[in-house]
């Protein structure tokens, strides 16, 4: 590969949750979902739950309004290389990657996604802070069923929906190889992420998930945040009702999260982003197909 | 990452059986298992089946006695950190590599590997031959079993133990989570690999694998070898009695490689061989724990 053709790129994660990165400011580079797709291959290609492209807001169509309030456009795909509208780990990342080259230097900045500006902060461990919107408690009754097993389950909708099962121990919840059923399946017309909770100490619990359309994952979101909400209120505190914020640590199998839950219901999510490595990515490498054998413009 | 702490590395393929790529003429890197697991591990590290550590066969204890045949020695790492004596796939990966990086020039040359000096040469369109050894049929009845169907098996010695199964449909191996049952056990006291074929034209098969410890794969060298060796006894062909090499195409998983047999037993495998990616990793990023925050000697 000549540096002159190779497409730079950097591998990174949060709480295993892993992203390509592809710094691409003017929006100069070509990505058909054949493209994404093969380079989110954890074989033949880089490998990733999923792709952040960086764009500068002002280049990119999709994101071209919001560029008075944020710079930064993540243009996110996931690793079949259909349209993202968010992943709150994957902003962590993003931003991690924007302070580590230089291209924002101060401890906040807006960040453009498909599901509107998201406010970042950074803490001086490392840790990335991002606003992940507000959540919802849509009420009613729901149950998760696992090999026999049954709990009740606390519907929360924070943007995309949940059902969040707390359980007495997480290997109850079996491989997770197949969809837990969730029911009334009317409830959830599109389908769920479901989450099974146990406690590990006061406001600490730990978490494993099924996204739909993933399977379980080493780490999810909005997931995370369904659950210190869920958490919250079945130990009776509502920041609403008390007008404080309330926080808790939600173990991942992938890592740990803080999530704080504010009175107005907006939630935070706090947790770490790493770069793993940096490079080249040859696009010959790549070709797929007649459409995937340039990525440049 | 500064380029100054930066640890080159390269990503790879062959017939998507991927690997990393840690140049390392002057073996000045520690690779302790927990380090080479970190850095394969798919999530929070680059993620590949395996390591290729290039290194002089000079400068390493394992290869020092090969350096008069072998320049340069593969250093082959599981996944999970523990050492490899073979690996087919990774052997044309690594030989790519070295005439990549202009290590080496001409169109033959000598690997150093745990299983010996292996033979590589370079054809005109990037496809990579390697020779992989003698084959043995020690013969013995052997069947294979799933889901209760069950095949005669043939057994196939290539340094490693297989069971090769001629089946009517490559699906009737089912979703091979499990490794098949293969008898009478005391045929393979330390596991077997076991391969599914059927045939796709004349000379040539489709295969699909399980290895032992590494569950169904994309491609397996040997077992590719394994298969070519069955399928030619069962088509009435032998090089030993003809005294003419014969050659089947083998599709696997993840492309398709052509392996030839000598007259004399010995193999030879040849396929393709794809860098990905190249660049530098953060050793930071990688650090687990006492033990593997640095991997610079």
């Amino acid at each position: 590969m000549s540096t002159r053709t190779g497409i730079p790129f950097l591998k990174g994660h949060g709480t295993e949750n892993d992203f390509v990165i592809l710094p691409d400011p003017e929006n100069a580079l070509e990505l058909p979902p054949a493209v994404v797709a093969a380079l989110c291959d954890r074989r033949s290609g880089l490998g990733a739950d999923g792709l952040l492209h960086v764009v500068r807001s002002a280049a990119h169509p999709d994101a071209r309004e919001m560029a008075g309030h944020a710079e930064w456009f993540m243009d996110y795909r996931n690793a079949d290389g259909s349209l993202a509208e968010m992943c709150g780990n994957g902003v962590r990342v993003f931003a991690h990657y924007l302070r580590r080259a230089g291209l924002v230097t101060q401890n906040t900045l807006s960040i453009a996604t498909r599901a509107g500006v998201r406010a970042v902060r950074f803490a001086a461990d490392g840790a990335v802070t991002v606003g992940m919107g507000r959540v919802a408690l849509p009420g009613g009754e729901v149950t998760v069923n696992v090999d026999g097993r049954q709990w009740p389950a606390t519907h929360v909708d924070m943007g995309n929906p949940h059902a969040v099962a707390h359980v007495l121990d997480l290997a109850h919840a079996g491989d997770l190889r197949a969809a837990p059923s969730v029911r009334p399946t009317t409830t959830y017309p599109d389908g769920v992420n479901v989450e099974f909770v146990v406690d590990q100490g006061p406001r600490h619990v730990a978490m494993r998930v099924h996204e739909r359309g993933s399977g379980e994952t080493r780490s999810c979101g909005t997931g995370a945040c369904a659950v210190a909400v869920s958490a919250a209120r079945r130990d009776g505190v509502d920041p609403a009702v008390t007008g404080l914020p309330v926080s808790y640590t939600v173990d991942v199998p992938g890592g740990t999260l803080m999530i704080t839950e504010r009175p107005d219901g907006e939630i935070e999510m706090t947790g770490p982003a790493v770069i793993v490595a940096e490079g080249e990515i040859d696009p010959q490498a790549l070709a797929t197909g007649p459409h995937t054998g340039n990525v440049h413009r």
